[in-house]
């Protein structure tokens, strides 16, 4: 009867799933630092797409170049996966740090601030696509009713790297988007485990 | 000695918050409801603002009309605030029904499925309103190195009216993106209450 005092039905199941927890843990933890890695290359890949992407054609004795800087969305697009592939780059390091250490808990304020930054990042990434997204279709096809004519015919190269450029976002994009769901289970974890304590509610 | 039997401090500091998760709990409810009402009155008249505005001008005797369809961010826009406010209008309804019925608690599969589907549409919204913003700042100003003039000198008052619609369409983001900060939070209290069952984690 004495061996029964002090654990309660929670502690017993607690110890009854660490197996498993571990396990899901280390599965989490590794999608997590592959994810982050995704980014950082596909953001720099993004970033040296567009920002690198010029064209020059003559018109008679016109010189002409096409540039990112002329599109404010590209130029958005580029920032936007520039600041995504820097912020990964030290979540990774961060990710890698706490596995070398083994301490697999983070406090709860750094959890925030880590789903905060993922969901803010997430909806950045996501307007820049959408709006370079718009720009490319009218680049490409141009809006005869108003009298914009398609820019694709001229500067064909140009546009070809631009559009790989936002495929390759959209993949950053939808990355974010995973991440950002992830550190709220990071989150919801967290929440999960600590029983017992009048602060977590 | 015997009384401290099958009492875990968890169990203590749940019994000690009941009074303030109550007072909390409506406080989320009212701020959800009142939410939900915002986006389903905005959605409309977001829809409404971009969907039924329109300017014909006569240039010699051709008579030219600026309508909505002819840019596409302005379709998405209109059809991403009807679905965000049929989607609140059915929430709002949810949650008034809960209220009414008196059961705050509901179960994880659905806060799950109101989370994700809050998730969606805030990032819906977001990336409508990216395109479209970038459709009027290019009706706006044009881009002289593309030979896209401005179309907004011609069609001003078909311009405000969508610049409107666009500002109207960023609040109705916002309250979409604040909405599904509400429903993660309604979802972390789902699992930090179930103290103590071996399903949580």
């Amino acid at each position: 009867m004495s061996l029964g005092v002090g654990v309660s039905p929670g502690n017993v199941a607690v110890h009854h799933g660490v197996g498993s927890l571990k396990s899901m843990d280390r599965k989490v933890k590794v999608a997590e630092v592959a994810l982050r890695c995704l980014i950082l290359v596909l953001g720099v890949l993004v970033a040296s797409l567009v920002a690198t992407d010029t064209q020059v054609k003559k018109i008679f004795s016109i010189e002409k170049k096409a540039k990112f800087t002329e599109m404010k969305a590209l130029v958005f697009l580029v920032i936007a996966n520039g600041i995504a592939a820097g912020y990964s780059l030290i979540q990774a390091i961060r990710c890698v740090v706490s596995a070398v250490k083994g301490s697999v808990l983070f406090s709860k304020p750094l959890a925030w601030v880590i789903f905060s930054f993922d969901q803010v990042l997430a909806y950045v990434c996501l307007a820049a696509v959408a709006a370079a997204a718009q720009s490319a279709v009218l680049g490409e096809f141009g809006q005869t009713e108003l009298e914009w004519m398609s820019i694709c015919n001229m500067y064909g190269k140009f546009c070809n790297q631009v559009g790989e450029g936002i495929v390759v976002a959209l993949v950053v994009s939808i990355s974010m988007v995973s991440i950002s769901c992830l550190s709220a289970f990071n989150l919801f974890r967290l929440y999960g485990k600590n029983k017992g304590t009048a602060g977590d509610i």
